[in-house]
């Protein structure tokens, strides 16, 4: 959408006149008007709904901008911000920039493509002058991506925002790996196959650096060997399975439980069961891993929490408290299941 | 928060005098507009933020009221409205009730509860001046509780509008439960058992007299005593499956995929495998169907379809076209699976 910044440059004059023309003020000469209300008339330029009413003091709305509404941690994260602002006054808007509709899983490192959706949003966000913005990533990772002239409090939920600039709060993925590797090695593991999310992926690096701070504690040698690479989806988890398999490890963990449940199905398709044969764990405790037989074990990822502290800080700094810490990591909690064997 | 009309009724002037005196008019009297402008400040009054730009025109915006952002069919139907929108050149906003989060499932026969969250939410609309409105149920049912006073374009998702009133997107439930019967049929299946939903839910009902259509057609007679009602929920599938069973049954059809996860529960614990002893199969199509083992014969809710046909329909009227039915029902697809035997 056009902006008035535009309208003025394409005029070749200042943004206050172009604004006094829009609102009908005096001291403006005629021809100039005309050729202002010509270019608005050209560009279909419309004044902002949440604009006009906005200016002068505190309108008590948060943005809520998503990555993706269908991904499956995003509704708890945002219903959680919705409640909690609630409670504080604050009215909230969402905007859904659909990244995965739109570019499904090729837009996680191509900035370009999420601020081609993202450049319009911020500007509406700009003009609509909400008093806060929180941003919810729909993949965890680092966010580089806001324009440095972006000027509205912002707090980014469930990645974390490139040099602190923003307040972030994340999953505490490092203690999260570190209960899982410790609960497995409690249940007498110690030959552990792991598959992991995308490589250079946040969240599988930060699980990866905790399980082997788990190892070591326990004084297990950590065997890279047993670690493949996955890529989150369900098919990557079938594909792993015979990998992980062959290297005669007691238990598969999975960085996430799509790629559990694509373990138990190649581990049906072979006749092998589940937590008797082999043992499997996953993370997330997305709802569909309640579905799976035997229930799995799991770590399970706190949106909620996620959704309630963003929101916690975001209204902290609109009231003039600025956060203690510039990254806050929420911590995951263990979901036993019969999915692990003790041995 | 207060309205005009209150500030009014409370100053003792009309509705106009008090706006001339919000935006500065001239021709009111000083006593008034001292008196009006303290009753704003003690009321707190503030310009409602999307008001005052959105008077004059189109404002080419579209709300989306939601009864439960985390109910599994929202934001499918959400993401199909919101990108069929950007489509069209409408922007929207979206407003989430809550109403699972407040009240589980207490919330459905309760249209107090309901109305005392839609009420200022409605409120909020009006003073926006949307376009248009849609309201996206969180359970399938007749909706009654729109004032009628309320003068915004709205369409129904996901559940009825009284009286046609409103333009209602609608499951196809009665073909659905047709469908099954037929596909059930077609596998050499004839003594079927059946546990609905809720028994005086709109689903239930719609789907059972297609279910019995469908034996009909076949010359099955129906058997009441295999038909018991569950409540939706996955315990009540577990509760309602010994009694199925004890009627000799080869498949149990239950109205939801997480009362067929209850059934699969209580058939792993006594050691009885589906798809094999007995065949189960569900409805609904949700993720958490994708991870049930033997994967569940079900049936796929098109909430994709629903979504961008209500936005089509909505937006159609604000461009002057009417729908041609009050009532559209969007057909559902069957989806196979290894957990129904053919017999």
């Amino acid at each position: 959408m056009v902006t008035v910044k535009e309208i003025a440059r394409m005029c070749g004059v200042s943004i206050s006149t172009v604004s006094n023309i829009l609102n009908n003020k005096p001291n403006v000469g005629e021809e100039t008007r005309q050729r202002v209300l010509e270019v608005v008339k050209e560009t279909g330029y419309q004044t902002n709904y949440f604009a006009a009413s906005m200016r002068k003091q505190n309108s008590k709305v948060i943005s809520i901008i998503v990555e993706d509404l269908c991904q499956f941690s995003t509704p708890p994260i945002v219903e959680a911000i919705m409640s909690y602002c609630e409670e504080r006054g604050y009215r909230t808007i969402l905007m859904n920039l659909r990244l995965y509709d739109r570019w499904q899983d090729t837009w996680y490192q191509d900035d370009e493509k999420v601020e081609s959706v993202l450049s319009p949003v911020l500007q509406e966000i700009e003009s609509i002058k909400v008093d806060g913005n929180i941003y919810v990533a729909g993949h965890g990772r680092t966010i580089r991506f806001f324009p440095l002239s972006f000027a509205i409090p912002t707090v980014v939920a469930y990645a974390r925002s490139e040099k602190n600039r923003f307040p972030s709060i994340l999953i505490d993925d490092e203690n999260g790996g570190y209960d899982m590797g410790k609960c497995l090695i409690s249940m007498g593991h110690t030959r552990i196959g792991v598959i992991t999310g995308v490589a250079n992926n946040m969240h599988s690096q930060k699980r990866l650096e905790g399980f082997q701070r788990a190892l070591f504690e326990s004084g297990i040698p950590y065997n890279p060997q047993w670690t493949v690479h996955g890529t989150w989806q369900r098919e990557s988890g079938y594909q792993c399975a015979p990998k992980v398999l062959q290297m005669d490890v007691s238990v598969i963990w999975c960085m996430n439980d799509q790629m559990a449940a694509g373990v138990y199905d190649y581990l049906y398709e072979h006749d092998i069961v589940p937590g008797r044969d082999i043992s499997v764990a996953g993370y997330d405790y997305m709802s569909e891993a309640t579905y799976m037989h035997p229930k799995l074990l799991t770590c399970e990822l706190p949106l909620h929490e996620i959704g309630r502290r963003s929101a916690e800080v975001m209204i902290d700094i609109i009231e003039g408290i600025e956060p203690a810490d510039r990254a806050q990591w929420v911590p995951c909690r263990m979901i036993m299941g019969s999915s692990v064997k003790k041995i």
